[in-house]
């Protein structure tokens, strides 16, 4: 099969490698309908060391189920399914609490227990845990824009997701979301579903905040810093939101959420941090009794119900694809994807 | 009157000083019952500059109300109050969500805005919106276990209290309470209140984690660092604590806090950290999805239900108290809790 390998920084290789089989009886071999490039694919991009072997790359899929191992009960040959960036027993203590990015038997693809999921084929631990089945739709018939949906559920909507129901955004609510990215936008999108009153996307890319307003945003800050603080409490009659969902990653992006964030509101993180230590005391939190919740985002968690609501056309959160790469183009995507000229890309077979 | 000033490092002087006026028609004077010491009270007589005039101190007292100025409804000569440690309007739009430590038109004593309370009278700013009356009780009369147990919610009970609260502790949870000083003693009854089941006390003086365990604890875990978080995690089959009460400030209590919580769970710290940045990445918070909770306590918000327990005997935090002096006898009241040998010291006048 051909398969994307990262073999340093800016330098991604589709190759032909040899097809995954099942290892262990807990496994499942599928085939790729769609996968897609993530922000955080682009952190490897950026600086992943030079290596003669290259690593397998990509987390996010929507596939068929090729073959299940003799332990698998839950999926079967055919089965349409929708994988989630991190594989799960979804049974473990951790699971069974809806952490199932902690998962006592997970782990992650594009390492040595499973290779990464830009490729022809793939193999699932944990399939019972980890993948879950779309029901009734054949995905070689399917809607282009239904799959796109369907992809998101794999990562980005449900970490924006993730962002929101973790700060417990409540009806009436006014929401900030710090990042106009591919998971910026999707908790926009989560914060309106929840029922957020107003909410600010602070970004500065205009193409990205129009879809970002269709998702729901009232009101968009461009302004970073000290003037991005001043103009969302301005907007806020001077008293910050009670939510912020920051959906970057780096240190200006939190600099950004306790400086707007409400007097006992909540900063709610998905986007990866890029530091350890950062401000926590009576000068950026404590004061204010802020909160900071979040983390890496158990999309496997929520996984049925966001199907249902793509599949009733509630949500339509395949929005974010703006551009489809075969997966041999997969090195161009990345480009893309890192020059800014896409907001994420979908990747066919 | 007499008052206490702090002159710089260790040095705290008991004076003569004018009596306290009416300066605004929200103002009420109050005649002293009991103040106390507080282990923040600590923080300024380890590092406070050297002054030629001296500051005012003290923020925890029970009184009973002198006079009141024209716009004061709430209260009359001769109530008998608690006075929570900061002041409070108790009508602006934080005050109604809580959080009466960040209220627009509040402050604290011992500023130009009010002296301290470590004194005979004192003035109280905003008094319709700070003060509380205790019904049906005639301080001179009571009982002197009552009385200590109502000062303690002008502060250090009230403020262990939005811990647990803040944490959202939960029947059947698993808590662990950093630190065996006076407020974490209060975590400790705090939890007990809402339900945990398991509390287990850090802490490695014998006679107050005795306390502890009479205040709730089911555990004493007198190991710090990586032994102190190993030996938690062995009480928790592994897994940590679902709550973490960080009642210290210090960093090594925030990292003992990280360190043992468990996946998807809440640290809340209400000891004022002495340090502004700390861990919160990937490490520490992020790929748990552990929460941070916590911040300068409302303790107004919490004072009408606390003062029915206390009133009801079910719950008796004033066993915090092990040392009583004269207000005259102040300074030696701080050297006592400087060494260790007072856990809290209750002023009487």
């Amino acid at each position: 099969m051909k398969a994307t390998f990262i073999y340093g920084a800016g330098d991604v290789r589709v190759e032909t490698t040899a097809d995954p089989v099942i290892q262990f009886p807990t496994d499942a071999i599928v085939r790729t309908v769609r996968s897609c490039i993530c922000g955080s694919d682009l952190h490897h991009y950026h600086s992943a060391p030079a290596s003669e072997e290259g690593r397998s790359i990509g987390h996010e899929l929507i596939a068929v189920v090729e073959e299940v191992g003799a332990d698998v009960r839950n999926v079967r040959k055919g089965d349409f399914v929708v994988v989630p960036f991190a594989f799960s027993d979804n049974t473990c203590v951790y699971c069974r609490e809806g952490f199932q990015t902690s998962c006592v038997h997970g782990g992650w693809y594009g390492t040595p227990a499973a290779a990464g999921l830009q490729a022809e084929l793939a193999r699932i631990p944990q399939a019972d845990g980890s993948l879950v089945v779309v029901p009734d739709i054949d995905p070689d018939a399917a809607d282009e824009a239904l799959l796109k949906s369907l992809l998101t559920l794999s990562d980005v909507y449900l970490t924006g997701y993730h962002a929101a129901y973790m700060a417990d955004v409540k009806p009436g609510q006014n929401v900030a979301v710090v990042g106009d990215g591919a998971v910026g936008l999707s908790a926009v999108l989560a914060a309106k579903q929840m029922g957020a009153e107003r909410i600010i996307l602070m970004g500065r890319h205009a193409d990205r905040t129009d879809l970002g307003i269709k998702f729901g945003a009232t009101d968009v800050v461009a302004e970073r810093g000290a003037d991005g603080v001043a103009a969302v409490k301005e907007l806020m009659n001077g008293e910050g939101v009670h939510v912020v969902l920051e959906a970057v990653g780096h240190m200006p992006a939190y600099e950004q959420a306790y400086g707007i964030v409400r007097v006992g509101g909540v900063i709610s993180r998905v986007g990866v941090p890029q530091y350890e230590a950062a401000p926590i005391g009576a000068q950026s939190l404590f004061r204010k009794n802020a909160r900071l919740a979040g983390g890496i985002a158990p999309v496997r968690a929520y996984l049925e119900p966001a199907i249902q609501q793509v599949l009733n056309g509630e949500i339509d959160p395949g929005k974010v694809f703006d551009r489809t790469v075969t997966l041999d183009e997969v090195p161009a995507g990345y480009a893309a994807m890192d020059a800014r000229e896409a907001l994420k890309v979908m990747v066919t077979v």
